[in-house]
Parts: structure tokens; C-alpha cells; sequence
């Protein structure tokens, strides 16, 4: 693009459009302009033309704004079940798309909006705010270089996503299967989904026990384990809840050449002098033992989180730059989730990518099923640029 | 007993078996009296007479010690196919059991040792060491406590173990259906599966993924990840190699009023001033959240492992002091065991107990496919009386 800064339009003024808005609007993100934005609420509305310096054009609905605003790309934080049908219109109506993660609900949809792109040549990316923290990054770094040679088994414990009832009773949309399509997995995972693929690769396999409504008065999954199978062999679990306090976010890598541990905002290192498998074939010794010293990855300290992303975005689109997540990162996180959904319904291991009908199915079931709550939909003003518990 | 101190014959002189003879002959057992050993192999019996203080008998075999020593109890360290018909020979012939763990191979093995031991009225308990371990006791003392209230979730990383190839080769008989009948959860993994079901209960489901020779070539597994549900709603993971080099001990279990992670040579715990539940249900906040300090959990520092539990059958058969374990806490562990096997064969969550004809059918045919190794039977002279990764 010829020009300067990006000129865009923000769909759906909630808790993390008005965050978007904030930082923007706080100069964070000096190659973008916000020229409009979308909202069904006029409180919302309201709060973004107090906000937003002028000039500014405000809708009262996405494709309001999609229709009638030049703008050059579109931010869309609406709820999950939208991001499809809003984020194909933009693209076919010229804008770029910046969309909050998941990608959607299910990976029929996702692989629209992908394909959408493709024909369009419109950019896609999502919003995988955590890919810019260092310290996945720097593992992303570390496995790639090949200097721990290829991975055996991950476990990662992510049940620092603490939420209460009240969490709950804020949106009627909320933890329900028409409103949301999901719980834990769907709202709170997906950064942890997309980390764990680009740092570890594409499962083949998931078996998921996912349990609906254990912690919380919900009818979606709040309690969630994962057993993973990777091509190579590799193995993995991933257990996530929203109902332990206080939680645990602890990643370990276990690779042919020492393992990797990442918690509490560090990443440890033990680094064998040899490739375990020529030890466990060489060594004379029945019980070989080693105790390599822990180091601490180095890093470059840097974790931008989501103005990371928007400012990456807009250099894409200005220059062309590298995006934080291309988006067929948004596909196969949905892939996953959708998998791990199916393992949960039917008590069965699923091989990726899950049939897309069975899922779809089931869901339909599950929403059939559904009663969305009656209540007033609450905005929090929270402050989610930090790298705590409430980034999602 | 009116007498000062036991009379112990020891069957099977082996690795384990030598290691407690060192143990006793060094004076680390007062009130045991080593006066008999048997060993099937002629330089296990030379080393015995050699180092063990007269009088002693020595016999060719376990059933020769049993019938003709006139010991008041034996402690038996051959392979676990062993196990059963030797503790019941002794029981019935006036003798007290301690039996090295498991306690048998299949749980209808080890309840038949119970039921012989309930009619003789012989004791019988099992070399559950790590029981013995401060850290160990120190959680069990706070889990019972209840100040912690209940358990949500455990997980549990024991991927220490390692073994090389050699170690494996060391024995005809080792890794292998015939010989042994299972890997690194029939070999290694009673100690945790026993501590799992004494710290956080019996689970009620298993579901496990058993990979055989991944890491080795050998017929049985050496790689397990295993999903457990428990009576209160609890749940769990159970991750289990020989084939990570360095490998994780990581204890973690999750409660009511907060966690305790054991990992390290340490206890860590964070405690809640509050039960999570009611803050739950009773919170304003939607993202509550607490960063409770932790503190390392004050322990005794004892950790005397074999000889605490020779010590503690001493003084339970002279004045009838409590057992580190009880029969029925062998069992449990083989049920348990049994359950991880049989969901691994069959892909399938396992209800506990498991059907035992089933699992003892699935065994048949796992060993009438097995191959016993050919090559000579190697007794390493080990140091076993630490609390590191070679205590098995």
C-alpha cells in the first residue's frame, strides 16, 4: 500500500474491541488509524465516538460498516459464531480482515474464510496475541534450530484461566452452545491450541475428556484433558480448566537431546551432551543418569501481546511484512479444537482432521439442546495488554 | 513375639534381594536376624554365605527355605511371576510375608496372597519404600488432614525412570510377558501408583494409551499416559517412561483450598483463605484472582526407604506396631495396574476393578506371543538406599 498508516474499521465494541480501541487511540499502534466503528449497542457506540479522535463513522452493524466505509481493513471482535459470514464480507467488499481468535466455531467455517481469502487475495490473519511473547517465542526458536532434536512428549498444564460464576452470568451468550459453540476450549484455549501446534506440529490423534458444567452453573466444558499423538511418535497431553485457583500454566517439552520447561514467566533448559537414543543404544550402562544443568532461555524480553499483532498487521499490509499468524494457523487451531470436541462427545479417539459433519452434527445437537441465559450483556473495562491471567 | 528380634529368610538374591542383605548385615535392621537365604543360582548363594554372619541356612530354593528353615518370616525379591505361590507356601507353613512389590502380576494373584494371609493369620505387606519418603508422608498428612479439602485434579509426571537398552538386556526374563509381564508399570511405576492411591484415593476409571518398545526394543511398554477419574469427581493424569533422558518427577494435585506441587526433593503449597467453591459461587468478580505465597512444606526429613520398611515389619511382628503398608494396599495397586493394562490393550476406559478373566486372557494371549530372551542373567551390585532414580 501507498500510504502511511492503514485505515481501520473495528466490528463489535466489547471487552476487546474497546481494549483494540484503547490501545490504538493511545498511539500504540502508529501505522493504524481507526476511521470507523461498528456496534449493535449505542452505549458502545457512545463510548467510541468519546474515544475515538475524529474523524470517525460509526454503525450500528458490521455490515453496515463493511458496505459503507472505505476503510482498508477490519478488526472483528464479535462474538465466535459471526466471525465467518462478517469476516467473508469484508473480503469480499476489498478489506483486509484482522479477526479475534478462534478463527470460528467450526473448521467448515474457518476453511471458508480461508478460502475466501485465497480468491480474494485479501489478508487473513487472527488475533494469536500470544505468539508474540518471548517466551514461546524463544522456544519456537530453540526447536527449530534443531538443536534439541525432535520432540517426544509435551505436556502442558494450562489451568490458570480462573473464572467464577459471575464470569458466566455476564453475557447470555456466554458459556452456551448456540451463543458460543463451546466453553474452556473455544474462549480461553485457542492461543494455547495454536501455540501448541506451531511449537510442537499438527497432532494426528486427540482423545479429550471434556466436562461439561463441572466447576460452573454451565452447559459447556470447563475441565478438559487431551491426549495427543504427533506424527513422529510424539506423544502429549494438555489439560485446561477454568475452575482451579490458583492455577497452573506449565509447559514442558521432553525432545531427544533434554527437555524444556516453561512456568512462571521462564523458560528452563537441560541440555544433554548426546542424543538420548544413541545413549539408550550405546551406553553400557543399565541405568545411565545424567543431571544436565538448568540454564534460562535467553530472550529478547519483548512481548507486544495484541499491539504486537496490530502493528504487524499493519506493516503487512503496508509493506508487506510477516504476519504473527498466517491464516491457516486460525484453520488448524479450529482442526484441533474441533477434534478434541468430538473425542469428548463420543468417548473416542479422533483422528485429525475429526469428520466435519460428525462434529457439526453433534454441535447441532448440543445446541438444539441449548437455552441461551436471559440477563444483561455486561462490558468490562478490563486491561488486557498484559501477559496475565485475564489475556484472552 | 516375646523375642527380641525376627528371624528373616530371604528368597531371591538378586539385585533387590542382596541390597537388603547389605542393608541388614550392616546393622541398619536391629531387631532383624538374617538365618536363611535361597537362591536358585550357585554365585547369588556363594555371595550370601560370604556376607551374611553365621549361622545361616542356604538353600537351593524358595519352597526348600520355606519348608525347612524354621525363620519366623521371609522376605521375597524374585521376579513378581513368583510371588504368589511363594508367600502362600510360607503363609501356610507358619511364615510371615514382606514381598517385594508389586505384589503380584494379576490383582486375582495378589488377592489370593490376602485371603491366604487372612485365614493364617500370617502378615503380609509389601516393599512400598517410598512411602517412607518425608515427602510423600508430608502430603499425605495434609490431604488428611482435610485443611486442603478435596481433590480436583492430580497430575502426575514420572518420566525419571530411565533406562537404557542394557538394562533391559540384563535379564532374560525382564520386559518381557512371559518373564515379567509388564514394563515400566508392572517394574517401576508400583512405588507411584501406590503413593497415587494412598495420597489422592482409588480411582473408579482409567483411560491409557500403553506404548510397547517405543523407546526400546522389548515387547512390553515402556511409555504410558493414563487419564483417571476418582469417586469424588476428581481427576487425573498418570505419565509414565523409561525413554526420557532428563526425565520429570512433578507431583501435582489440585484442591478446594488450593495446590500442592512435590517436585525436585521438594513440597510446594499454595493455600487459599478461602474455599474455592465459595469463592466461585460467591464472588463479584468475574476474573478473581489470588497469587497466595507458597511455602515449602515442613517435613520430618526421614526418608529411611528399605530399611524403614524392613524396620516397621520387625516392630509389627514383635509388638505389633503399625506396617508402612497394609495386604490390602498391594492389591489395590495391582488392581489399579491391572485396570491401566487393560484399557491400553483394549483402547477402552477401564471401570474398576477391571474384568479380571479379560485381563488375564489379553495376558495369555500377550505372552503366549512373548519371546523370552536368551542371554546370561546379570546381578548389578547397586546402591538402592537413596531416594534417586535407581530405586526401584
Amino acid at each position: 500500500m501507498n500510504q502511511d498508516f492503514i485505515r481501520l474499521g473495528i466490528i463489535g465494541i466489547g471487552n476487546m474491541g474497546s481494549e483494540h480501541c484503547r490501545n490504538i487511540a493511545a498511539g500504540k499502534c502508529p501505522e493504524i488509524r481507526i476511521t470507523a466503528g461498528a456496534d449493535l449497542r449505542e452505549d458502545r457506540r457512545t463510548w467510541f465516538r468519546e474515544n475515538i479522535p475524529e474523524p470517525v463513522e460509526v454503525y450500528e452493524s458490521g455490515e453496515d460498516l463493511i458496505h459503507s466505509s472505505d476503510c482498508d481493513a477490519v478488526l472483528i471482535c464479535v462474538p465466535h459464531y459471526g466471525h465467518e459470514e462478517l469476516a467473508v464480507s469484508a473480503m469480499e467488499n476489498g478489506k483486509h480482515v484482522l479477526c479475534e481468535k478462534p478463527a470460528a466455531v467450526t473448521a467448515r467455517a474457518a476453511r471458508h474464510m480461508c478460502e475466501v481469502s485465497g480468491k480474494t487475495g485479501k489478508t487473513l490473519t487472527f488475533m494469536f496475541n500470544q505468539r508474540t511473547n518471548c517466551l514461546y517465542r524463544g522456544i519456537h526458536d530453540v526447536l527449530s534450530s534443531g538443536e534439541f532434536g525432535k520432540i517426544k512428549r509435551m505436556n502442558w498444564i494450562v489451568t490458570d484461566w480462573y473464572r467464577t460464576q459471575k464470569y458466566y452470568d455476564s453475557g447470555s451468550w456466554r458459556a452456551t452452545w448456540a451463543g458460543e459453540g463451546g466453553g474452556v476450549l473455544l474462549n480461553q484455549c485457542p492461543h494455547q491450541l495454536d501455540l501448541l501446534i506451531w511449537l510442537c506440529g499438527m497432532p494426528v490423534s486427540v482423545t479429550a475428556v471434556c466436562h461439561e458444567g463441572k466447576w460452573h452453573h454451565i452447559e459447556v466444558e470447563d475441565d478438559v484433558s487431551v491426549y495427543l499423538e504427533f506424527p513422529g511418535g510424539a506423544t502429549g497431553t494438555f489439560i485446561a480448566s477454568t475452575g482451579e485457583l490458583p492455577g497452573t500454566n506449565r509447559l514442558e517439552i521432553d525432545c531427544e537431546m533434554g527437555k524444556i520447561v516453561c512456568e512462571d514467566g521462564i523458560t528452563k533448559c537441560w541440555k544433554l551432551p548426546q542424543n538420548e537414543r544413541d545413549i539408550c543404544y550405546g551406553s553400557d550402562n543399565p541405568w545411565f543418569s545424567i543431571d544436565p544443568a538448568a540454564y534460562v532461555l535467553r530472550t529478547d524480553g519483548q512481548n507486544p501481546q495484541h499491539i504486537g499483532v496490530l502493528n504487524a498487521f499493519a506493516a503487512h499490509l503496508l509493506r508487506g511484512d510477516p504476519l504473527i499468524a498466517e491464516k491457516e494457523d486460525g484453520l488448524r487451531e479450529t482442526i484441533l479444537s474441533n477434534a478434541i470436541y468430538l473425542s469428548g462427545w463420543t468417548g473416542k479417539p479422533v483422528t485429525l482432521p475429526a469428520d466435519e459433519s460428525e462434529y457439526e452434527q453433534r454441535l447441532k445437537e448440543k445446541t438444539a439442546g441449548s437455552a441461551l441465559k436471559t440477563g444483561d450483556d455486561i462490558t468490562y473495562n478490563t486491561n488486557h495488554t498484559g501477559t496475565g491471567k485475564k489475556d484472552s
